[in-house]
């Protein structure tokens, strides 16, 4: 007879906080940790027992920063900056049916399932805004995988191309006329569709949220984030955005608002306990004071930062100005997969890049303590993901002892951040439930979702290859301009431009 | 019949150099290549067939430097620059036996075919000189497991605490005593060993080679690096060392020799086609030019370099002066893991940290290049391995192109590099035989030699304990030392240092 508890056995469970590798039961009542303790706990009668003495029992880990429909966009560029990635996506993302949508965010979800997250906050897209039933169907991608998720539909009411000085005077005409068919539409109807989600949100607010995303603060003009920050006060939902993530973004924060991006979005009354920053490279000391004052997040995504040469956030500063830090993947179409492994070693890389100063370097449990807590917190989940405590949800990781990654094992903590890329998670169990056991999903058909995938962009394929083709004869132009832009001075040193 | 002939059908082929991607079939005649063509290609009688459809194929990765004995101090030091790891050499290698570094070479070839690497230069270390048995076993684990490999003995004359400015004196006099007891021997005796091991070498040179490795230059008397010279000479043998890896040592090369380290090798007379730089990280542009004139190669190692705090290389200068470069992982004692999809991600990656100029960024199929025929030539390897054509080994891995990181298939090239952790490799194949088949080893038995690792972990935590409590002793003061020591100018600047 089931009765709803299960008994994990010696495990060698990590706590990132205490920098804690200690083997031990844990016992799990439903969707939650009822009790950890040492090897032999009792139990209540009935409860399944499992051995887990082979493995790694480590807290889900939470991707603070990911974007679900880029899966499909995987691999698209090579030489991109972020500018030039922008430019591809009325390319990389049109055409997309509802299906599409949740699809693509099935494969991002399986593909962090597999690498042990089981937490994320999606910044989705649908062009030209967010329908109900467009970020429904997100919602029940991740609630057919069963993966925690909170959603936040991307929005903007400027183009690229209108944001960035000079830029659509430097193109051909054909193109500037190209791109001013492009211009967006006026926010209104964007945050109505978002407040008819936030008021009849179906799905179990444990398990799934919404929030909203202006996207870039360039591209939404002061009338929109306004009003972005009243739908949030109305219904206290969780305000994302990309934030300073380039230098050109950072320059042209400055030249347009005379002030930092940061700044702006604290005198538009956006950064609260309920923000987060994506990426946050070109953050100075005043914008991390204000972050630290306002109780903000920042989501720190250092592979997609190396990828598109955005340069390397200062996460020892944020984090000595008392910055809330998580860690995320970004999309599959900036930094092509979504393993948060992948986040936390370069989490731990990139702040030794930054300094000789050892003693100012991120630590292998410190990463992996962003990977999780600072995620959890980031999403407003804290106390309910992230550690293995009881009283907080049981979604947890379970890596291979086995995997060579761990052989011979001379510290779980530094082994994990530095040696495992991921491939050892065997079994992922998200509010109690075994998602993906034994390397396998439970709750969906993988092949499905592959040959669903591959017929799926035979169409996309050939309903936007003209977009492509304009996006391909952008290309220098933007490149040109955007280097050439970015050139200029600013007082924030995120890129070591000096050789040579 | 068997007639040695096997054809592989139908896999989708890579190749760097000509970035082209084509389902093809490959024709293998023993331990070559023989022909390679368009599906449905003619094949002799009896060749067996193999569908590999569902697979990307490429030229087994060539891992430029290692450590082979480096597996078993896996994850050991968390904040530790180069210095700190070579303050913990005397413990995390200690104690070693024959049996061990066959062992422990084993597991790091394991570690490394598992990632798709078929051919490897091992920089191996034994204490406290290189023997010939000690070289035959390192020989004898490659044979076994079936990888090439060309292996380089590490060999000092003086002592981490003998060459760094300043270090000893600073120490308490309790360490003092201890560290002048590590005083390392005289050359004659490594060299000695190095000779007959080259004299009697009784491996296949196709797939077994020999060469030495003075370890760093600082740690060499100009009389051992200049027998090098001559033993090098004398048996046209290969040459690998660790070359301006940190900041500290470029430094400590200008005040100790008046010059660079690369020239005073130069000077020495082992800068020639047969020698590889390990890290060059800080390399300024008459190194480079020097490099270059002598045909020598830079074995670039990113995880390595930015694990340890050393710097970001720049790889870009080093191509624009036409130095050859490979890629390593560096040993297990440093960076970890023996993942090349890593390296070669980390040499796309640390390029677009060093510039915002997208056209001086290294693209996916250029670091590809890098892992194969760059390591190729870097261990005088070439026109033998690294690439799918005529004439070439067959050393090959096959990616499985139906794991995450190649749905939806965009861009092969774009999705090794940035997508792939390398756990996509199902099946290796050196010289034509495969020794790794879907993902389980064909050459030995994984599981026995985890068991073997922990039974020699558990006698060698015990027999090195002392030496663990002595470094950890060691460790503030050579931290402090060596912080204060690198916070001096040098003209090259690989470090972000100026933020805050």
């Amino acid at each position: 007879m089931s009765t709803g508890f299960i008994v994990l056995r010696g495990g060698l469970s990590l706590d990132a906080t205490e920098r804690r590798a200690e083997r031990g039961d844990i016992l799990i009542d439903g969707t939650e940790i009822r009790d950890c303790g040492p090897c032999g706990m009792a139990v209540p009668d009935g409860a399944i027992e499992r051995d887990v003495s082979g493995s790694i029992v480590i807290p889900g880990l939470v991707n603070a920063h990911t974007h679900g429909h880029g899966s499909l966009g995987k691999g698209r560029g090579d030489l991109w900056s972020l500018e030039l990635l922008l430019n591809a996506g009325p390319w990389i993302s049109a055409g997309r049916s509802h299906e599409d949508k949740y699809l693509a965010t099935m494969l991002t979800a399986a593909d962090m399932i597999r690498r042990g997250a089981t937490a994320v906050y999606d910044l989705t897209w649908e062009q030209p805004r967010p329908s109900v039933e467009g970020m429904h169907q997100v919602a029940r991608a991740y609630d057919t995988i069963g993966m925690r998720a909170l959603i936040a539909p991307m929005m903007a009411d400027l183009s690229f191309y209108d944001i960035v000085p000079g830029l659509a005077d430097s193109l051909p005409d054909d193109l500037r006329r190209t791109v001013d068919g492009w211009r967006l539409d006026p926010f209104g109807a964007s945050l109505e569709a978002c407040r008819e989600v936030l008021a009849t949100w179906p799905f179990d607010t444990d398990r799934l949220r919404f929030g909203i995303a202006p996207t870039i603060p360039m591209h939404c003009t002061d009338d929109f984030l306004a009003a972005c920050a009243r739908l949030s006060d109305e219904f206290q939902c969780p305000v994302h955005t990309h934030m300073a993530e380039s230098k050109l973004q950072a320059l042209n924060g400055q030249l347009t608002y005379g002030k930092s991006l940061t700044a702006h979005f604290d005198d538009m009354g956006l950064l609260t306990d309920r923000f987060t920053a994506a990426h946050g490279v070109w953050l100075d000391p005043d914008d991390m004071r204000r972050m630290a004052d306002r109780g903000a997040s920042v989501a720190h995504c250092p592979a997609s930062n190396m990828r598109l040469g955005s340069g390397l956030a200062q996460i020892r500063e944020l984090c000595d100005a008392s910055v809330n830090v998580g860690l995320g993947s970004d999309g599959s179409n900036s930094s092509d997969n979504q393993n948060m492994f992948e986040a936390t070693r370069l989490a731990a890389y990139v702040s030794r890049v930054l300094t000789h100063d050892i003693n100012r370097w991120v630590a292998s449990a410190e990463a992996l303590e962003m990977a999780t807590i600072g995620g959890a917190r980031a999403m407003g989940f804290e106390r309910l993901i992230g550690r293995i405590a009881p009283g907080y949800k049981a979604d947890l990781a379970f890596l291979d002892l086995h995997d060579l990654a761990y052989v011979p094992l001379n510290d779980a903590f530094n082994q994990l951040a530095y040696a495992d890329d991921g491939s050892s998670v065997s079994d992922v169990m998200i509010d109690g439930r075994f998602v993906y056991e034994n390397h396998c999903f439970t709750t969906i058909d993988l092949d499905a979702l592959i040959a669903d995938t591959e017929r799926a962009m035979e169409r996309l394929n050939r309903d936007t290859a003209d977009r492509k083709e304009i996006v391909a004869a952008l290309e220098p132009h933007v490149a040109d301009h955007c280097i050439c832009f970015s050139s200029r001075p600013h007082h924030v040193a995120s890129i070591c431009d000096k050789h040579g």
